[in-house]
């Protein structure tokens, strides 16, 4: 197909919106869902993006306020990324990087990488997602301590609540119950801690106490099990899919003071809050922490193509390549194809200055707008930004902070309304959360919270309050 | 940058070899690598790829014989390819599947999938790599078993030198010492029995005696591990990473008729198999066996773009849907991207009958050249064909079928003197190992046997035979 001739009909390929839910249905198994019950109702069929905007089948226009899935951090139909997939497909569409070979691509996000990255983040790991990423890091951290002769040194202490991804390693290292449900996880050497969030587990503390005491779980967690036996702490500088959990600001430096104390390894998954969404590239630069891993994913590619990757401080990289063979990887580890659209990607978030816009301009703006609309609305609490991060939790009753009994319920009928009303937002347990694309404008902000306003609204009425 | 315009010019993107070097060994880790001696070296630059052929960033020309990595099975160059990512990239770079919703390209590339799977597969679970693949599958079949109220039924039984990725999970599955010995592997609940070489472990036997020995091995494990607690059997239809293992033809029926006997799941990793390698659309058929689920990545997308995923026979897809939610998945799970560019993938399959042509004409005339090569070199014994699949395992004295004592050391030798001659072989254990596009012409098969030849006569030169 000529590239020119294409794009002009934004129509799907042509299939009726029934015909495409009956297909799906009787092929696809979707990923986290209840296939059963979906296929009952069908699938909404989303055929075209464009800026923060998602289309379906039946031509309804959608304000994607999770930007995808945390990931479309530029927005939809750059043009840009499909000229450098394009041109990558032709001249070079895959080569692999384990047998002594390396191709210009995967050369010129690796430079770009380490230079966007914070101090000491040399080196790239490259995987095809951010599962993949975390479970690279369960192997590395291992191997990094069996390299330095403490081969006992293997337990990761992660977070309940937290998510690493859905592989066997990604899933056990997340604190996920209902993940660790099925399959039987956690696997040996992961153990967790409470989740940083003051609404639910601070009671009559302060934030700033109830921060120090969370974080000291991680301490009380090492010597439970022997800083001998421990590698690593790995956690989301904000947690994503547990809530949008933004830890009180006392958290991350006590966490840091325990990782340098105990000389463990600090591991920042930044699939979620790299690239831009707490407001500064890295969520660790929003902390001023100093990881020694960071796990990316999602805004890397802005979720154009799969691509994901472990940032190595000097400290371990200088470990692993002096300690011989490494042998984990995969084939499609720096795809030629997905580094050049990295690299696309990240250049448009440079070069429009999308994260220092976002970050001086629209998310104030729109934090602004988010606490004017919420604070003092009955039916929601502990209403939460930061950066392009929006979280409200619903609640029975506000006065006393009383949460529902069936909040996952309560808000999934949310989610449902806002879907009504051609927002997406996340239910996640009882809250209700958002992310929208980075380069969402004033007008757009203002557009978003009204629509959310308008949604909690109506699920208030639909419950009769 | 316009379409038109791009891949003019066939250089490298204006570095030298010696900046991509330094910038290589300065900022990316590179898979299953010895970093610090490859850095030593630098690696070599691949800039483009044009059917059978690369092109380092020296002008080289190189046969590349393992197909990228047992992936790229209609060539380099495809435009099509290009195609289907330049107009999906801009009509929907990305959307999830996560919540109620699908998308044109994998609706259409699940209906595909259906069509051309063996009967009975009728669904798809989505991932972005065979490891993902393999590692869902241990989720998927651990659910399966609990679904019908058999949670013991968690142990999968794999092989020695089998390859199922680089995951926790993947590389658990997988019978990789080497593997096993970084990150604390193997997880719990994963069995090995070996793998059906005759030429290793055949001894006295005959290949017929020695495959049904090799299959028994099964029945053993789970009589030893209790079918109780037993949930699967996984293998490749013939072992890729292990050495192009191809089994006497007695192995997979007797496995076969030991999982139906005790009814434990039969699971292909048909992730280098599939989409042709054998000659048949999946090493499955090739073998006549009939699996419940196949691990599928590589040639479903001739590794144009990362994907992945397990197709799931009926009996498998009936119980997961029925289940209730399924808590698993990735954000990339049925990527539009990912999808269009299989779609297009298999359509080129199809359209110019690649299967059937290599199957029919030229896989059956290069075995012929390849034996006709080397069945009285003496310098390399078990002379294998089988498709697109050719190796040869280096010995040390024929007559007597002894094998080296540092026989991996040998083959990278071998594999050296093949890069040197421009020819992309690989080295596994003592064993030379191919797997070309499957687009080779009868003129190029000759090309290949005679430049593979070449290599081992130098080789044997080298070594003073």
């Amino acid at each position: 197909m000529n590239p020119n001739l294409i794009n002009q009909d934004h129509s799907n390929l042509g299939r009726s919106t029934s015909e495409y839910q009956a297909l799906d249905a009787a092929h696809h198994i979707h990923p986290f869902s209840d296939t059963a019950a979906l296929n009952t109702h069908g699938s909404r069929v989303i055929v075209r993006g464009e800026g923060l905007y998602l289309y379906d089948s039946d031509g309804h226009k959608i304000f994607d306020a999770m930007s995808g899935l945390w990931c479309v951090n530029i927005g939809y139909g750059r043009r840009e990324l499909a000229d450098a997939a394009y041109q990558q497909m032709l001249e070079l569409p895959f080569y692999n990087t384990f047998f002594k070979t390396t191709h210009p691509p995967v050369v010129e996000l690796s430079s770009l990488l380490a230079q966007i990255s914070p101090d000491g983040f040399n080196h790239v790991f490259y995987t095809n997602s951010g599962s993949e990423g975390n479970d690279t890091i369960i192997r590395m951290v291992r191997h990094y301590w069996a390299t330095l002769g403490q081969p006992k040194k293997k337990t990761i202490i992660s977070r309940i609540n937290g998510y690493h991804g859905s592989t066997i390693g990604g899933a056990s290292l997340g604190g996920m119950h209902y993940m660790h449900e099925q399959g039987d996880l956690p696997i040996p050497g992961i153990a967790h801690i409470e989740q940083p969030w003051w609404f639910a587990n601070g009671g009559e503390l302060s934030p700033k106490e109830y921060g120090l005491k969370a974080a000291r779980a991680l301490e009380d967690k090492i010597l439970e099990l022997g800083v001998e036996n421990v590698a690593a702490f790995i956690g989301e500088p904000v947690q994503g899919a547990g809530g949008i959990i933004i830890p009180p600001s006392t958290y991350w430096p006590e966490i840091q003071r325990i990782c340098d104390h105990y000389g463990i390894l600090l591991i920042a998954d930044e699939v979620i809050c790299g690239f831009g969404r707490t407001g500064s590239w890295f969520g660790s630069e929003h902390y001023g922490i100093r990881p020694h891993l960071m796990t990316i994913a999602k805004g890397l590619s802005s979720g154009y193509i799969p691509i994901g990757g472990v940032l190595i401080h000097d400290k371990v990289a200088n470990v692993l390549i002096a300690g011989g063979d490494f042998n984990h990887g995969f084939t499609y580890s720096g795809h030629p194809v997905a580094c050049a659209v990295a690299v696309a990607n990240i250049h448009i978030l440079q070069n429009e200055k999308i994260i220092e816009r976002m970050n001086q301009d629209v998310a104030p703006y729109a934090a602004q707008l988010w606490h004017d609309a919420f604070d003092a609305h009955p039916l929601v609490d502990d209403v939460r930004s930061l950066g392009f991060f929006f979280a409200v939790t619903l609640v029975e009753d506000k006065a006393s902070r009383k949460r529902f009994s069936n909040g996952s319920e309560m808000a999934l009928r949310c989610r449902d309304i806002c879907l009504k009303n051609k927002l997406i937002m996340r239910a996640t347990g009882d809250s209700m959360i958002a992310a929208p694309p980075l380069i969402m404008s004033r007008a757009q902000a203002a557009e978003f919270v009204a629509l959310a306003l308008k949604c909690v609204d109506e699920y208030a009425r639909e419950i009769g309050r």
